[in-house]
């Protein structure tokens, strides 16, 4: 098993019926400056990371977004950060990409303009982006399934321009920004935006993990790690952290794993029996993406457990149900809906939860050509999630 | 596909760590009388059907079952029937299954001896033999999970002799008896000893069937009908039925199928998608256990939706986590508890379920083989339940 960063959301959901934003292929990358984004007769333009193809990337002239729909919010972002997604983008592994598009789908920032039908927000407020654009009116919004919502859903940095910039333009912005509580540590919310949603909604609500239960979370990554520090809300008696770099398990034993497990030098299922009484786990927490992953997790499932998968596959996987037929087994996925949003909001004002954890570097936007490079050697680096700060 | 019989509950269950009932190996089948079994100094013995290795069965004396801890009861069979694991066992599919076992998990009954312990039964009550003895007291039975009863799960006609024979023995009997109401139908209430359980709990509990969904049943033998049956309990909007045989969707449609798609000469997945909006369902039950029904399944469940696996897989499946990673689904796989027997006795005596529907054909016990050569040939004897009557 071979840990990798997140890789979240990079499918695109062919059920979409009513997308309102319509990627445009451009045969090559130009900035476009409309004839309505002038300032003293001037075209406004921002800087932003541009991807222009597998392998390229720029920080570069764009133009300044403007409201496109009454329902839009442009947003100044004070702080993005870089997603495990965005280097998927960047090998070409998320065709819908086109050149010219701005990565990023996550961050804070401040409202510069309001649409006409915003009612939540106006100039001057702070924000949380959600990774996760939501017109709260479709039958996927109105089950609180935001990700597959039939007209937003993972756009940001995918099918429409992202957070990698000075501005950002987000559609349905009453649904998908949230306000940040004055006096907050706006670096810390910008895991908000993706990381600890995703870890907790596909991992640890999905999951079912509950007092007193032992949960086993496979891959000690970012997104392992936001696992891992959500499920100490509900107080399961063990968590057993599971990677094959020591670094990543002595920093999961420092977030709350009870016990930890190297398992390119250690049998995990035998040691995952040892340390359960030989059941296994009753949650399994798969945060990797792989199939050996994938499989590992159905070995140490309890009968009656849950095996919540976060990792995105590129693969299909060996489902061993002549042995799970008759386990009374669970297995769901998950694409982070952001509906906890809110209630991670409330515990990272409680002081009960702290996402700077998750926090190992710091760099100015204008740098992040160099944050790329950071991140792309996460492990070499000892990386988890880096900071781009736009002064 | 090919749909088979239902053939459930046959793998051992390896975990199980306190097993009271420990199979003997025989090395040819005897009739071994206890002298503790006499009446007027003779041998009690009856009648039973008897597993002799792979394709070899015979009607034939058997020492009469006696009490053998306090918590056990004799019940004296009145009315039992065949499975499809029973097929299964003669197939030499069943290892465990020791030669000389009596087999048979189903049936109805008259209380003939109360152990000592036993506080709720006594001779001559009318009782349902659940197919699951469950001792009560386990972690598992704590959780309603009476078919991972470290003391018990499926036993009957497995690891201890069963129900197809004028006697059996029923371990923990306060937790694996149901009195039969005065005045019920004592036939219908042999489907509550397994299948109606079986397509409740698996298929539609599992699958979260609620009012105005979607479902979509793959495989249309007797447990594919119970689990359509129950299905109803909940009111779903559509109940697509999928089979190759069309006697069997005809029967489907007089069970309360909206729509039958015969997958040998429709493509089942475009007729679903049609049906549904191009969406596909909210539940997908499989009813068949085979790596092409599930992957069936895998193609017609919506974003959302559940996968409730009944069938007993005897090959591991390819699971597409490359699509369904994102699509917010959840699998289910269980080994019938027989928790809601009482449900269902209600429900039953309520008029609002009619078992019957699932017996086709009636024998009597003694004639056996002749039932089992039936059964055997479901599909040309246009075969769903048979019963069997000890007269």
């Amino acid at each position: 098993m071979q840990p990798t960063l997140h890789t979240s959301l990079y499918i695109l959901k062919s059920y979409k019926m009513n997308r309102t934003t319509t990627p445009v292929k451009t045969a090559k990358p130009t900035v476009v400056l409309k004839e309505s984004n002038k300032e003293n007769g001037m075209h406004k333009t921002m800087k932003a990371l541009v991807y222009h193809g597998p392998g390229r990337k720029s920080w570069e002239d764009k133009s300044k977004p403007t409201i496109e729909n009454p329902a839009d919010v442009i947003v100044k972002i004070i702080k993005t950060t870089i997603c495990g997604t965005d280097l998927h983008i960047l090998k070409g592994d998320v065709p819908e990409v086109t050149l010219g598009r701005i990565l990023g789908h996550e961050g804070v920032g401040i409202v510069e303009e309001a649409g006409n039908a915003v009612t939540d927000f106006k100039k001057g407020d702070h924000v949380i982006i959600s990774c996760v654009t939501s017109c709260g009116k479709c039958v996927y919004c109105k089950r609180s399934m935001y990700s597959h919502c039939v007209n937003g859903g993972w756009i940001l940095g995918h099918l429409i321009d992202g957070t990698q910039a000075e501005y950002v333009r987000i559609p349905y912005a009453d649904n998908s920004l949230y306000h940040i509580p004055e006096g907050s540590d706006e670096e810390a919310l910008v895991m908000l935006s993706d990381i600890l949603p995703t870890g907790f909604e596909c991992g640890v609500l999905n999951g079912k993990v509950q007092p007193g239960n032992t949960v086993a979370i496979v891959g000690s990554g970012p997104i392992g790690l936001a696992a891992l520090l959500t499920a100490q809300f509900y107080s399961p008696a063990e968590i057993i952290m599971i990677d094959s770099d020591d670094n990543r398990l002595a920093t999961a034993k420092t977030f709350g794993a009870t016990q930890t497990i190297n398992n390119s030098k250690e049998n995990a299922i035998e040691r995952v029996k040892e340390l359960t009484g030989g059941i296994g786990v009753d949650t399994a927490i798969e945060a990797v993406g792989i199939p050996a992953t994938f499989e590992l997790c159905q070995s140490l499932v309890a009968p009656g457990g849950v095996i919540a998968n976060i990792g995105v596959h590129g693969k299909s996987v060996e489902l061993h149900l002549e042995t799970l037929w008759s386990k009374n087994i669970t297995i769901t996925t998950r694409l982070v809906d952001t509906a906890t949003t809110p209630m991670l909001l409330n515990i990272v004002q409680s002081k009960k939860l702290d996402p700077k954890l998750l926090i190992t570097h710091q760099f100015k936007l204008r740098d992040i050509i160099k944050a790329y490079d950071v991140f792309q050697h996460a492990a070499k680096e000892k990386a988890l999630k880096v900071i781009l700060t736009n002064e």
